[in-house]
């Protein structure tokens, strides 16, 4: 990658620490610009029509490119590096627990950590509130199949501040726990928030 | 691939339907296996010990591996071949509209397909009742995103039969239309129900 990168992101965002954690492992340098997404800063009509028409962050700008979704962007990155598994039925096994993640880790897991820590239980909606109890157990599958299973870094963004949300208690997942301390143990980690 | 490939699937999944059609593009052989998720099928404990932890269909086998995620599997079948693009923003942003799909699109358009055509309005929770409005709005939205961009096989299976739902009509979505009837025409398109 000879092209200047810069980072589209709200950094208390896990999907936004995915991209920073990828970069930080491979040495890869990355601008940063922030948005409030409390603000609705990514639902202006600029950002709309220039950054991302789907109004979420993170989004990687590659020279005058624009790559929305966490997981493509980690992709792009670690492209041909050891972070990707040189044969062809492990790389689509990684991308299975990408997709994983999207589908029943984050939309749980992740949303319930923002609805709890950032929009606050007293200003939750009818509908979301009756969607708690929904995505919390949801999420408590999610992180059961991650416990019996290996996982990645597009995983360990929203599991290891699974606790935020109030709702999820890691203790109850052994093997999850281990692996995150292997996680944050790796050379060149960040944390989360950095 | 020279391994035997065995699809554990439902015939009217989408999500089955994007692996028949790349393999169907490609050439390439699949032998088939029928689960009745009605049934219960993908939930018995020879499933989740043998098949997938995650109770789903499709799961691609590829001789004694088991691949689940749809759209892995669909990069698995497609790796090296000219349904994936060559260049490498090319290939991270073919996957960035993937997960789009299996965030914004599927839970929406197809779960909506599901509830109204297979578990029947009247068999709704109340918790399904009320997302309703919700998901139409976001599948919506969805759509709307689509009909100003490129898409591709993974966003074709439930798009071309989002009208099953009764909440969505393509007539709103021209440009997707037409999408739609590109992709039919590809030599060697397979149609969903076969």
């Amino acid at each position: 990658v000879n092209e200047v990168m810069i980072l589209h992101e709200y950094t208390a965002s896990g999907n936004c620490f995915k991209i920073r954690l990828t970069a930080a492992l491979l040495g890869l340098p990355i601008e940063r610009r922030q948005y409030d997404i409390m603000k609705g800063e990514t639902r202006t009509a600029e950002f709309l029509d220039n950054i991302n028409s789907n109004g979420r962050i993170p989004v990687l700008q590659v020279g005058d490119r624009f790559l929305p979704e966490s997981n493509a962007a980690c992709w792009y990155l670690a492209e041909s590096s050891a972070l990707i598994p040189a044969d062809r039925f492990g790389r689509a096994d990684m991308l299975r627990w990408m997709f994983f993640e999207q589908y029943n880790h984050e939309p749980n897991v992740a949303t319930l950590r923002f609805w709890m820590g950032w929009v606050g239980e007293d200003n939750l909606s009818d509908a979301q509130r009756a969607l708690v109890p929904v995505k919390q157990a949801a999420g408590h599958e999610a992180l059961m199949i991650m416990n019996r299973q290996l996982a990645d870094i597009a995983l360990y963004a929203y599991t290891h501040v699974a606790e935020d949300s109030g709702l999820f208690a890691l203790a109850d997942y052994q093997a999850v726990q281990a692996w995150i301390q292997r996680v944050a143990a790796l050379p060149g980690y960040v944390p989360l928030d950095s």
